[in-house]
């Protein structure tokens, strides 16, 4: 099958297209005929590592397709339209999925928009709600707004509980559309220190909780954010992950939760069951289309180069797809 | 009354005897004569910093005596043997505490024992399990295990829970004592290097929650010492609080919850919620003896500046009493 694998030459790791075995399902996968994928940057990271893929070549971590073998149990059946995680593999016209964490796309979502749901939509559900314990009346800070993730967090916190959304990105654009989105309050970083806009909208209280993409270069500048007793949840290093002069006593003073979190290297019942609340809480909103994923580009799977070098420039709004198998290509 | 005040002379704060009034109980506290308070760190980095106390020059936060005014409720009658937190005031012949917070002392205990149960119990207490959510399958690791704070977590988690328990300290005396009160792991500190031993008492999986009263010089260690998923608690810095290279990595690749706390800055509904469950949870096994108050010395409240040096000296097992009233004062 055609797929695109992380090859090395020359000490320099590479994505390359290449013909690999079909993959083999055990009964409780399904065997999924890939339609879309979506670019991650753990996908990236995994390139420049090559470290976290064990023996399968092929990075991807979640895509949108039919289902060509169902599991033994038949929870799912042979042409159904299936969205999900999938442990490596989703850059390839067929990829295997467990099947306890499959989703079925609603009726009203095509596959491009499949593919832009179960990673950003599914992190940004366990650190707002699993991890951050979000309540109706609390503040949220969430930073990278019109990131993938930022976008999910955003209106998964406006049509889920009551909480005030206080987002930063990087130029009006992305500010216009958090708004649009469902944030309350949007701070361009570039502009002002966000730390003293966050006070200003808190009445000086801070923020409830914390969604960290950045790391390091915010650390101080989300201390002073932050409120008292708050909770803070790491899910990315952007801005770096090394401090140099780090005082364990703000984590005391102001009785912070800090919790550090990935998603892809957790395990298969933590994805299966996250999933599963996912689509009983989630599902229905994004069916009627007042939560829905947000699509940045789509690049053919052959433009796999391109497609990574737009991620790491920063100049998405939302979810770049890959397109692996739909009819146009 | 007799009381000990912080004063400034010379540029330097200094404890002292001192006439003071007597304080006012509003109608929802009580008015307490005071028989053994006890020393706590906080009440030595109060006199070293003389910044918590508004207008109150008298420290101490503990104390163990009889009712002499209830409150308006008479949730206490006057005569009541009661324990329990007080705001500041401790170091005195009378003090005043929110009825709310205060605790009767089981009649098998004395106020010696009384004085030595709220600070160092409740701190245990929160942090294992309104923090750190301690399950009876888990394995903690309690450092400083022959402190007050130390030998009240023991206890509270072997009687409550049935985890396994890991304590670290730096004689062979303290650890015998730790091995008394039920740590199923001791660890001289001094001898050899803590993380190697928790890993190897826990499968290489490390521990599931920390109590560090430590900090800094044991952040790496601890970053070894604790399971994927582990919640890492932070009561104190004993060992400095600044980090000099910190990898937040580190954090969100074993996905680590880490926390800070502190008890006495903690608002009035906090201290007296977290006092009635202690209650509920915890004085019938004060009463029956199988858990019990750790008392190091007792010394005469004229004997202050021995008593503070004798925590600063880390020399005590358990609780350092102060005689602030009882007869034989």
């Amino acid at each position: 099958m055609k797929s695109i694998v992380i090859s090395q030459s020359e000490g320099q790791n590479k994505l390359e297209m290449d013909e690999q075995p079909r993959p083999e399902a055990n009964e409780n996968d399904l065997l999924i005929k890939v339609k879309m994928a979506a670019v991650n940057r753990t996908d990236i990271l995994i390139k420049e590592t090559n470290t976290s893929y064990g023996s399968n070549p092929i990075p991807g971590v979640e895509v949108a397709g039919t289902v060509v073998e169902a599991d033994s149990d038949h929870s799912f059946a042979v042409g159904d339209r299936v969205m999900g995680l999938v442990n490596r593999g989703g850059y390839a016209e067929y990829a295997v999925m467990p099947a306890d964490r499959a989703m079925k796309i609603p009726e009203s979502l095509s596959f491009k928009e499949g593919a832009a749901i179960p990673e950003v939509f599914l992190t940004a559900y366990q650190t707002l709600f699993w991890i951050g314990k979000l309540q109706k009346n609390d503040t949220v800070l969430i930073h990278a707004g019109a990131s993938g993730v930022g976008t999910a967090a955003i209106q998964l916190a406006k049509q889920l509980t009551g909480a005030k959304i206080i987002v930063t990105a990087g130029t009006e654009r992305k500010l216009q559309f958090c708004s649009e989105l469902g944030a309350d309050v949007t701070i361009n970083y570039k502009k002002q220190p966000f730390d003293k806009a966050v006070l200003e909208a808190t009445d000086n209280q801070g923020a409830d909780l914390i969604l960290d993409f950045i790391g390091a270069s915010y650390w101080d500048k989300n201390l002073t954010s932050i409120k008292t007793d708050g909770r803070w949840v790491l899910i990315g290093v952007m801005g770096g992950s090394k401090l140099e002069n780090m005082n364990l006593m703000s984590l005391m003073s102001k009785r912070i939760q800090l919790t550090g979190t990935m998603l892809t290297p957790r395990s298969d019942a933590y994805k299966a069951e996250l999933s599963r609340e996912f689509a009983e809480e989630v599902l229905p909103y994004l069916e009627q289309g007042s939560i829905h994923p947000v699509l940045d580009n789509t690049f053919l799977i052959d433009d796999i180069h391109e497609a990574h070098q737009h991620m790491k420039e920063n100049k998405n709004i939302g979810k770049i797809i890959l397109d692996v198998g739909s009819e146009a290509n």
